[in-house]
C-alpha cells in the first residue's frame, strides 16, 4: 500500500438530509478535514413521500423493500437527482470541488441484479465491482465525489443498492490503495446500550459483543444491517470504522463507536 | 487555437428521449464518431407528466414557464436523476465512458438567477460562466460528459436552465480551445419550409432569411428560441452549427440544416 493521508469515506443517512440546517452544519464540519473524502448518501423521506403522493405502494417481503420499475425511477430521481445535486451545489458554494455520481457514471460501481428463487426483489443490485483506478483518478485530481446509492449492471439497467453496503464495499476496495476511514453518520451518537441514555454510547464494539447485544434485542432493526456492513469492512482489515452522529463528524473518534474485530477493548466513553 | 479534431456538442430533445428505441438508435449512431463529444439533454414529457400526477400546475407568463421551488425539484429529479442516469447507463453498456453532470458538478456551468422587475421567473438561471479548463480535463481523459439542463448559482441554489441555450453557451466557450461542431437534434429533419413536406428541409439558413421566415409565420413556436441559440453560436464564429433529426445524427451534414451568418448559400437539399 502506498503511504498516504487517510481517505475518509463518509456515509450520511436520510434523517440528516431531511433537515436543511443539519445538512449544512454537517457539510461545514466535514470540509474542515484536509483529507481526501468520498461522501455516500441515502435518500431520506423524500422518496417515501413522493411514492405516497403518487399512490405507489411500498412493497415489503420479509422486511425487504421490493423495487419495482416505478420505485426504481423514484429512487433514481430523488437520490441521483434532487438529493445528490443539492449536496453538490451546497459543497460548491463552500468552495469544495464536488462531483455528484451514481455507480453508472464512469462505471464506478457495477452491481448484479439480485437473483433469488423465492423472492423477486426487482431492480435491486448487489455490488459486484468497484473501479478503483477511476476513483483514484477523481481523488488525485482534488475532486470530492458525492455518491448516491444507485448503481448499474453495465447492461443498461440502473439498480437500487443499499447505501450502507456501498460505503462498506467502496471502503474495502479503496483500502488497497489508501488508508481508509469508514464513518457511518446518522441521527444517534453511536451504538447505545440504552436508547434513552446518550451516555451509554459504546466506545468500541467487537463482533462477539454485537452478536450478544443482538440476541438480547438491545441492537435491533435498521442498526443490524448497518453494523453488519461495518463489521464486513472491519473483517477485511479496516481498523478505522466508526458509527457516529452527523453533528459530531468533527469529533467522531471521541464521541462515536469504533467497530473492531478484537474483543479486548470494548467499553463506554 | 490548438489544432485538434472537432469536438461535437450534441443537444438531444425531449421527444426522442421519450421513446426508448429512438434513444438507443440515436446513441448507437452517435458513438460511431471517434471525436470528443458532449451530450446535452432536455427533459421530455416525464417532468410534465410527473407534475400533472402530483397536481402541480405549470405556470406560464408571456409564454415562459415559471419555475417555483416544487417545479425546480421535479426538473432536477427528472433531468439530473432519471433521464441523465438512464443515458449514462445506456452509454456505459455500449462501452462508452459516460459521466452524468449538472452545471453544479465541478462547478462546470454557473448561472445567475434571472432577475426581472415585472415577472418573477422563479428558480431559472441564465448561463454566467463556463469553466473551460474543467471541461477540457474531462474531455482529455476520454470522458463523454452527459449534461442536463440544471445549473447552479454557486451560492447553493440549483437553477433550471434552457437546454438549447446551455448547448450554445458551451459551444461558444469551448470554441476557444477546440474546433466545435454544435448539433441540435430533434424529431424533425431540420428547418422546413413546409411542415408537411420533408423534402422542404433547408440545407442552409442565414439570419436574414430566418427573420423573413419568422415574419411570415413559417418558422414559429419552439423553433424560434432554438434557432436564436443556434444563430448566437454562429455569430461567435462557429461555422458548424446544424439542426437535424436525431435519427440522422450519422449523416447530419447531408440531411440537416446548417446555420450560417452569410446570406449567400441558402438553398434546399
Amino acid at each position: 500500500m502506498e503511504l498516504k493521508e487517510p481517505l475518509m469515506i463518509i456515509k450520511i443517512g436520510g434523517n440528516v438530509l431531511d433537515h436543511h440546517e443539519d445538512t449544512i452544519d454537517f457539510l461545514q464540519k466535514l470540509i474542515k478535514y484536509p483529507n481526501r473524502k468520498i461522501l455516500v448518501h441515502g435518500g431520506g423521506k423524500i422518496a417515501t413521500d413522493l411514492s405516497a403522493r403518487l399512490g405507489i405502494e411500498t412493497r415489503m417481503v420479509d422486511g425487504r423493500r421490493i423495487t419495482d420499475f416505478e420505485t426504481l425511477k423514484i429512487a433514481t430521481m430523488v437520490y441521483a437527482g434532487w438529493t445528490n445535486k443539492s449536496l453538490v451545489a451546497h459543497l460548491q458554494s463552500m468552495e469544495v470541488n464536488a462531483l455528484g455520481l451514481s455507480g453508472a457514471d464512469l462505471n464506478l460501481i457495477q452491481a448484479n441484479k439480485r437473483e433469488n428463487r423465492d423472492i423477486d426483489y426487482g431492480w435491486v443490485g448487489d455490488v459486484a465491482r468497484v473501479y478503483v483506478k477511476r476513483w483514484a483518478f477523481l481523488l488525485e485530481n482534488g475532486v470530492l465525489p458525492v455518491l448516491c446509492a444507485i448503481t448499474h449492471d453495465n447492461k443498461g439497467h440502473l439498480l437500487n443498492t443499499n447505501a450502507d453496503t456501498i460505503a462498506s464495499e467502496l471502503a474495502i476496495a479503496l483500502s488497497t490503495k489508501y488508508p481508509v476511514q469508514l464513518i457511518y453518520c446518522f441521527e444517534k451518537k453511536g451504538v447505545m446500550l440504552d436508547q434513552n441514555d446518550e451516555d451509554s454510547v459504546l466506545t468500541r464494539l467487537d463482533r462477539e459483543r454485537f452478536l450478544k447485544l443482538k440476541d438480547q434485542g438491545i441492537i435491533s432493526k435498521g442498526m443490524i444491517p448497518k453494523l453488519e456492513n461495518a463489521f464486513k469492512a472491519s473483517s477485511k482489515g479496516l481498523n478505522d470504522v466508526y458509527i457516529c452522529a452527523a453533528q459530531d463528524i468533527d469529533r467522531f473518534q471521541s464521541t462515536g463507536t469504533q467497530i473492531c474485530q478484537s474483543p479486548l477493548l470494548s467499553s463506554t466513553h
